[in-house]
């Protein structure tokens, strides 16, 4: 699948975390400072073409970003999914969610609400340093 | 939280799976026949909530009943999802996505792309009994 699919071809966004199932992406998405993908290397669409252990194994990771992602982040919500209807390579979107956000209480995936506003927006970015560091501290535990 | 929070006070669709940590309802939804919540019995609000263990015995039902979808409605994706914006009482969306769905290749909380022919959403409920049978069956097994 390697010159059709763009999750193949590509990292799919700022490289944080990677061993040789899985990476950790940072998505550059200005709405949605934190915002990560946890991409399996291999192309495979859906959980269940995964064998259990590497099933457990994706979302341990999936679990660890979440960690990360509340500890430095707070937010009002985490929002997880594996969707991949446009890039049916298997990839998990996980969302810091705040009240004030575009599309609060809405998924992102629908009509905006609101402008958040860019000094908010800035302080969330301020924290994606922090953030980098505890994905990769998270990622290396065992649990 | 019993007295505020829907998913505490009621099911919250059609059970068709239960045990003592979680259960497994259909989403009554006329554009998505098929469409399962994984809803964990006790009110927690993220998965990182959870003990690993819990997290373990929820993402194996997850997968169980996506095997389910697949087996008896063969979508062309499955999308899962853990949002709980509005409702923040741990639950798992699973929808089986279809081309001709509604909202494809984008996320069924985005803007209607078509509506469904009626006779294709017909025979995807036809499908609702065999769903319900294959749901019990993956549920009870071990792996």
């Amino acid at each position: 699948m390697s010159g059709q699919c763009e999750l193949c071809r590509e990292d799919g966004g700022e490289t944080v975390y990677r061993n040789d199932k899985l990476r950790v992406v940072l998505v550059d998405d200005a709405n949605y400072p934190g915002f990560c993908r946890v991409i399996w290397n291999a192309h495979v669409s859906e959980m269940t073409d995964l064998p259990p252990a590497d099933r457990s194994l994706l979302m341990r990771t999936v679990c660890q970003v979440e960690s990360a992602l509340r500890e430095v982040l707070q937010p009002e919500k985490i929002n997880l999914a594996s969707l991949g209807n446009m890039v049916p390579h298997l990839h998990w979107h996980l969302i810091p969610r705040f009240r004030d956000d575009a599309h609060f209480p809405n998924p992102i995936w629908a009509q905006p609400a609101r402008q958040t506003a860019a000094d908010v927006l800035a302080a969330r970015r301020a924290l994606l340093p922090a953030l980098r560091a505890a994905i990769a501290r998270h990622a290396a535990c065992e649990d």
